[in-house]
């Protein structure tokens, strides 16, 4: 399949591919995960059909709110909702039916086809944090990000073995006019990384500027046949679907590009404080947004999303890495799953201020509970800090590096007759010690995970070495990734012509700072 | 039962125990967990058969050593097994039937009844780290145990919430004899705390101390018909029982008391480099261990114990929260589970010389893996530093923490009617907020689990605070469980018989530093 897209994008005026293809063993990328461990499942198969019931009630009496959006309704009103000012209500099944025609699993192709993911099945896909205003490291401490530190976590990404998916606003480009960024975003994606990437949302006439740039990075007919990108449309909850997202939404389900459709929830503010109600919740507003996207055009790509998170009932904070949303994490894979959808949660989640202790407890407890639950795309699975506010440089090779663990915990245990090692136990015996054994000579260098930032000295030489704490040594792997980070090979006439259309685009426009 | 158990001890003397009910509200100590989520397992039927076939044949073909210990040699004999010098060759089968005596399931009866626990079953029960000949902390570094360390971690554990259990030898005190310093710890435990305690394993006399000690704590009758100790006996892998662990397990046993029967693997050292391989060796040591303890005496208490972790083949240091680990924690809860017996393994283990984010990452990662692989008894769940050599006070504060999480995990998603919360779905709407609605104001209080160490304050206020790490905040939290810890209340005679076996006991024997 892969085979086929890569002649394909060569036909549709790909030279890029064609380059990338030849130089893209320069940089090590894994493999997306296929999962060959099971699914932990909390849910028993009553407590989901109480759910499952609960959000069909609250789509067919409560309803939810299409806001500004004359044509969403009339699309309702014509499949046979209720529509009521802004209000729609969806008769019991009429959404699940809907979502019906949403593939269970798709291709996002990257420039680089040999980093092309499949997204859906037992797929694991990870991309880095998404959103941040504000970045940190250890010699500036914590400023407004810049187009800058944009640039240098797309190239961190480019250079992360375990991370297949370059993610879309890395951290937010403050000193870029906002109506602008998103292009100059889309260029840093599409020229400093060959990994697959998100569009912008935050402008129906944005999410075309990504979809006219990607036609230029991959040529027109292939966008039309295949996603090229993956995108993020968060709902308004409780129950809310607004025209800036549902437009660009809208815009990408008309191109056949793909949309993550996601509750974005702080559990007892958005939704309410029980495990379970959330879960309806949720399962409500991604019936009816998923619903829509087919409605829109049946058959578009689609993600079952579930940002969902706890609330510190003392001080309004959101809380991460925490029971409540490890349920509901766990909780909302099985219904993505029963529904046939392609399912994204979990992340580096933590609500600390340093990537410290606390930031490490939470991300390592939400990194676990995305594996294990089952997650196909994980946005935000490194970089991620004090709640979403912060994207952290150290903190995203930190995390990057665990990525590693989650690669070998999906591989499960191999039981063939080399795993079985019974030639070694007998040639070792009682009292003897494997390490020269012909087993483990041959067989140590793939036998375990790795970490390439974590310190395993003894204490002495770990002393001599200055006594570095995890932030230091993630920074100098930091420093070491962008010594040797190279720009993947480009068709220098595609270059020339994204360059063009981001300038053309720019002068089109006066900068707009809200 | 744990009433029977209190008026039982009642009558055998305990005045302590009933003056410790009287009083026992002072420090909120949660229950042992009682998972009410499944267990997750990795190997299928026809791995685990595999895994138990080969374990047999190491048993019948290679066999184990018992070093320096006849009348283990002579038991085995007897037993039907093959003796050759010191290697016992087990047909196949058989140890397997000798386990059949061993419960699968056993109370530790605590002082306070309050704080006895079940181990076994959906039963998960959390003690502290154990065995460090280090300490570390925030003011001092890192420098050798001495008895006042071991006091302060066990008034530390007897203030955690989620600790349910005292522990051994929390830390070495160095400063106090090698003959002598089992009786200060025990002293300790018995005084300064009123949760369930480990003995003393360092030699087969120290057992005996640990069981006489027990008998003035808990009567004499009580500690002949229950178990008062769990403790810790480690399997010199691969395959080899020694005769000061195996004397010591030999105490207990014939005394009623509970052992831990462990093997103590660095994966690729002391077993082979593979997981499927690492299994088949712990099961075979495993089922050799519980084997001679109902040989010694038949239904001794006893738990199937893997202590495992992988190796960092360029250093040869231990490595900790790998995904192989992961696997073979995983495993061998299968393993202990289709052998009905209660299971240890995991822990608070990190090979990171700080209590940083990397001390935190391989913890959480531990932690997880330990509740999900269904962990009976969790020794080592919060203290544990660089690889074990090191107890360090505030991240014992940071994990205790931790553990509450667990807790949370532990107890599965409620779906009644309260859960449900459709009533609040309703009144909130489309585009309302929770915080103030009904549901929510009647469950917010016991909704969420809460960190009492993390920070989820807002940046600004995080910062006029001192901009503190989760170090910082640890060691604030530490001071305070230490300014308010109170001894809890013990009956003067039982103290003063405590005390002057103790003084008897050193007065018998000189110093021993090795």
């Amino acid at each position: 399949m892969a085979e086929a897209a890569a002649r394909k994008r060569s036909r549709g005026g790909g030279g890029a591919a064609r380059r990338a293809e030849r130089t893209s063993t320069a940089v090590e990328t894994a493999k997306f995960i296929q999962r060959n461990i099971p699914n932990f499942e909390v849910l028993n198969d009553e407590a989901l059909e109480i759910i499952e019931h609960n959000a069909e009630t609250v789509l067919e009496e409560i309803g939810v709110n299409f806001v500004n959006n004359p044509a969403a309704l009339a699309r309702w009103k014509a499949a046979g909702a209720e529509v009521q000012g802004e209000r729609v209500r969806i008769p019991r099944g009429l959404a699940r039916q809907l979502c019906g025609t949403a593939p269970s699993q798709f291709t996002q192709h990257a420039r680089n086809p040999e980093r092309s993911v499949e997204i859906g099945g037992r797929s694991l896909v990870l991309a880095p944090v998404y959103g941040p205003p504000f970045v940190r490291d250890i010699d500036g401490g914590r400023r407004y990000a810049t187009i800058d530190d944009f640039r240098t976590f797309v190239k961190l990404g480019q250079m992360s073995k375990w991370l297949h998916h370059s993610g879309g606003t890395v951290c937010e480009p403050t000193d870029v006019a906002v109506n602008k960024r998103h292009l100059d975003m889309l260029l840093a994606h599409m020229t400093l990384s060959d990994k697959p990437f998100m569009g912008s949302v935050t402008e129906p006439s944005r999410a075309r500027d990504s979809v006219e740039m990607s036609e230029i990075l991959f040529g027109k007919q292939f966008v039309s046949d295949n996603a090229v990108m993956t995108s993020l449309i968060n709902i308004n909850s409780p129950l809310t679907f607004d025209d800036v997202m549902m437009g660009a939404m809208e815009v990408y389900a008309e191109a056949g590009q793909a949309s993550i459709i996601s509750p974005f929830i702080v559990g007892g503010a958005m939704a309410p404080v029980s495990v379970a109600g959330t879960l309806t919740q949720v399962l409500a507003e991604v019936l009816a947004g998923v619903a829509y996207s087919q409605l829109v055009r049946a058959g578009a790509p689609v993600i079952f999303g579930a940002f969902v998170t706890s609330i510190d009932m003392n001080s309004g904070a959101p809380t991460f890495g925490t029971p409540e949303a490890a349920h509901i994490t766990y909780g909302a894979g099985q219904l993505a799953r029963r529904l046939g959808l392609p399912y994204r949660s979990a992340g580096s989640f933590c609500g600390s201020k340093l990537p410290d202790a606390q930031a490490a407890y939470e991300t390592a407890n939400s990194l676990n509970m995305g594996l294990l639950a089952g997650v196909n795309f994980m946005l935000h699975a490194c970089g991620w800090l004090e709640g979403g506010l912060v994207a952290s440089f150290e903190k995203f090779v930190m995390d990057a590096d665990q990525l590693g663990a989650l690669h070998g915990l999906a591989k499960g245990i191999a039981v063939d007759e080399t795993a079985q090692a019974m030639d070694a136990i007998r040639e070792v015996g009682p009292g003897g010690h494997y390490l020269g054994c012909a087993h483990t000579q041959a067989n140590f260098k793939s036998a375990f995970w790795r970490s390439e930032v974590l310190d395993y000295k003894p204490f002495e030489t770990w002393s001599e070495e200055g006594a570095r704490d995890t932030v230091a040594l993630a920074r100098a792997r930091m420093d070491r990734m962008l010594a040797t980070y190279e720009e993947p090979v480009m068709d220098p006439a595609v270059r020339e012509a994204l360059l063009a259309y981001v300038a053309q685009k720019k002068a089109s426009m006066p900068d707009a700072f809200s």
